[in-house]
């Protein structure tokens, strides 16, 4: 998985942070995590093509987290996209959407499914071959979903040239690819271990924004490869936090710390956050409690 | 007037040039035309502060235009704006923004004036002392108004150090400032000339974006200071111009030719006309027409 950061400010976006968007990269797949203003923007910068998107996760519908949703949509369309985007989200946004696109998108080429995610239940609301999507409610002033991409690799792997060095009949490729190993009709064992390498280990990534500190996530988010948890403010700032359903950064770290979560990277930065030292001090507060921590800065990409 | 390029793509945003949106600043009061994604950061990149802006003309309901204004507006409200946000446009604009402003502002701070701008007539559509706009229809594939905005200082204005030096009452500042002598109780002149500079000469800003070619608009341009016209694409595609309702370079050179401008700057420039070579080459082909010719780029200031 690589995550790239889009946009890491709160609700006021910056020159330097624009509005919470972020891109998920499971085996070459890019799946977008909320869409606030510019996103298509920053996409470019990033250098993800649009087209390549299929996928599309909004945790919550404050404008920050989706402003920039129907402009994507728009340039999808202009790009002549064919293939179906899929949107998971709170029912309203497909209310609240349908008529903007319906009016400046009048010849969209392409269509969108709005998925209704549950903003009260832990649900798998995406799953394919590898990769499963759990909806996480989080704790914030408005119904809002944080979400956990667990890949699993099922196969194993052909190792390329042994196709050819152990005459490996098309019949046999599946079965090798499970994990079992393959009788040929003239008795021959061909012995998977020897011709695939093993499945990829699984990966997890959690997003977790936004929310005010909710204990009770630790349990879905134990042991997760890498952790994205909003840290809006300072501990000083803790009360404003808990009063506007935010997380400070110490918070945050105790989540990450109490999940045994492998690294931590913080974001959705209040417009309070704004210099080096600040941003520094919010850090250092963080590290106090986990030592394997981040800041999110917009186009910057964790790979694990 | 001072007009900063906010935006200079056209439908498609790149890297470097964002959707339509610029600011005229009219003696120090910032007047904002047109709205596409991601305005409100390009005006941080301008220095100009989302709070002083007051004013909001949109050109037609095209998502490239019109996508940034309700998270623009969204950001006014963080920031616990409390003066009225005035809005000229196409009615549709409202039907279609309440439904967002009420669902993601719900607690606006200030209040919205909807100004319906009649697509079809070329009418005064704001005025105060010193700045009057009106619409110029034009010719596009939805119903389109460009903006002239022409300025006049109805003032002369009072020498600082006179109003000491000559003893001047405040009774007399008005009748000084209208272009008037002052007879003072004692019978004394205060001659305005003495006091005060002339008003400023007028100027005149026009906004043309997005039109067909329209000869018919060489009328209400003639001797602007400054024309703003698009110019989507070259001359090798302008059946293209014409079928989609845009312009080419050449097009809008030839309105500013006949139109007698002083100054016209090409903008809404097409993602085919994106390497440097290829704006040069549009550029050039104005420039046959109507030497006076600039590319607008985002955050560019012209002066005039």
């Amino acid at each position: 998985m690589r995550l790239t950061i889009l946009g890491s400010a709160s609700a006021k976006p910056t020159i330097q942070r624009f509005n919470a968007a972020q891109v998920l990269d499971v085996n070459g797949r890019p799946f977008l995590i909320d869409c606030g203003e510019g996103t298509q923007i920053r996409l470019k910068m990033a250098d993800v093509h649009p087209m390549r998107i299929q996928h599309i996760f909004i945790s919550h519908l404050h404008g920050d987290h989706m402003f920039g949703l129907v402009p994507f949509l728009s340039t999808l369309s202009l790009h002549n996209l064919l293939s179906p985007i899929h949107i998971y989200a709170h029912p309203d946004l497909e209310k609240l959407a349908r008529p903007w696109l319906d009016y400046f998108c009048r010849d969209l080429t392409f269509p969108i499914h709005f998925h209704p995610v549950n903003p009260r239940a832990c649900q798998v609301i995406y799953q394919d071959k590898s990769l499963t999507v759990t909806s996480l409610p989080l704790k914030h002033t408005v119904p809002t979903c944080g979400f956990l991409f667990s890949s699993e690799d099922p196969y194993y792997h052909l190792i390329p040239h042994c196709v050819e060095d152990y005459r490996i009949p098309i019949a046999a490729m599946n079965v090798l690819k499970s994990g079992a190993d393959y009788v040929c009709a003239d008795g021959r064992v061909i012995p998977f271990r020897e011709v695939t390498t093993p499945p990829r280990p699984p990966k997890r990534y959690a997003y977790v924004s936004d929310t005010a500190y909710k204990p009770s996530l630790i349990e879905s988010l134990q042991g997760v490869d890498l952790l994205y948890h909003e840290a809006t403010y300072n501990t000083a700032l803790e009360d404003k936090a808990r009063q506007r359903g935010h997380s400070s950064a110490r918070q945050a770290a105790l989540i990450a710390r109490d999940a045994k979560v492998k690294r931590l990277v913080l974001g959705h930065f209040s417009s309070r956050i704004s210099t080096a030292d600040q941003q520094q001090s919010l850090l250092d507060e963080a590290r106090e409690v986990f030592p394997d921590t981040s800041l999110a800065h917009d186009l910057s990409v964790f790979e694990f």
